[in-house]
């Protein structure tokens, strides 16, 4: 069992059938010593493609935290894709319309073109694959910049969701260090495999 | 000269008087070997609160990757506040407005009272100062739970603009990396000292 599965089990809260708070060491309070073994993990997880990767793409903001520490681990940059208003980024962008189920509605994403460039192999990275609609927002943010995607790799991943499908209908080598099968407040987190 | 300052010479570009973009190393790409280096700097800069200094303070979206590797020198939990929207944090929360002059509007920043305690002293990491409202609203949420700001750590300080004097009047014992006193495309950018 890997730090996050142990992490999840000990201070994961199940809320019911489909939803799972980590907000006391993932994606609101962040513990970064975690954070750090699990960009050690990643490495393993994509061993064996970790000579190619070249950068780690994000997408702001519960990912940007985890994405650091794999792109340390990898010994890359990361680049993080940002949601909504983007001014800052300049107009030069590739963007992607992403439909959020959780908040009901859709949502622009946008990268700077500087940053995806022809040849890069890139590792995805996002903190939790439910329906799979913003690993596929970035993985079209990729392609617009002649780039590769080598794989997607999750933190957390609720299995019993149609992410995991859609991901292997569009090709994407997914791996989650967290698959997670199936819960209830009452029987707490099942895990699986990738 | 520290890690940033030399980073900002080599591949900062200076729009105007007022701009500096540094998106590619801090603020959409991200160079975590520099951001490492950052961490272990604001350690120095903040050496004698090392030792009181339990959390560190950030908000959502590009102070989060930089407050990462800080809180992984200071050995210590990262919290980040969230922009707008928070229906996932719940609702027990501390909330300030906070007024961006870049956006012309106000926002509510949000943390939930669980990760902001009685007792904590906790450091605050941002990007960039300007007009230092976003610290004033990080400061808010500090005080509603009880808790200590040590102080603000900042990446980059724009020392042009009203930030420092603002904060200096709040009580915030503000400290940057980088002090850019003036800038422009002709002749640079200029850094000064806390």
């Amino acid at each position: 069992m890997n730090s996050l599965e142990q992490r999840i089990l000990k201070d994961g809260i199940v809320l019911d059938s489909d939803i799972l708070k980590v907000d006391s060491f993932l994606n609101h309070q962040v513990d970064v010593k975690l954070l750090k073994a699990m960009g050690s993990e990643f490495l393993e997880l994509f061993s064996d493609k970790k000579d190619e990767i070249n950068k780690i793409l994000t997408i702001e903001a519960s990912g940007i935290a985890i994405a650091a520490f794999v792109a340390e681990a990898f010994n890359v940059p990361m680049v993080f894709a940002k949601k909504g208003e983007h001014k800052n980024v300049g107009n030069d962008v590739y963007t992607a319309d992403v439909y959020s189920f959780t908040k009901g509605r859709t949502y622009e994403i946008a990268v700077s073109k500087k940053y995806i460039n022809k040849g890069d192999k890139i590792l995805v990275i996002d903190d939790f694959l439910a329906n799979g609609q913003a690993v596929l927002g970035l993985k079209s943010l990729i392609e617009q910049g002649g780039a590769e995607m080598v794989g997607a790799g999750i933190a957390i991943e609720k299995a019993f969701q149609p992410g995991r499908q859609k991901l292997k209908e569009a090709g994407i080598d997914l791996r989650a260090l967290a698959v997670i099968e199936s819960m209830s407040p009452e029987t707490g987190v099942k895990f699986g495999t990738n």
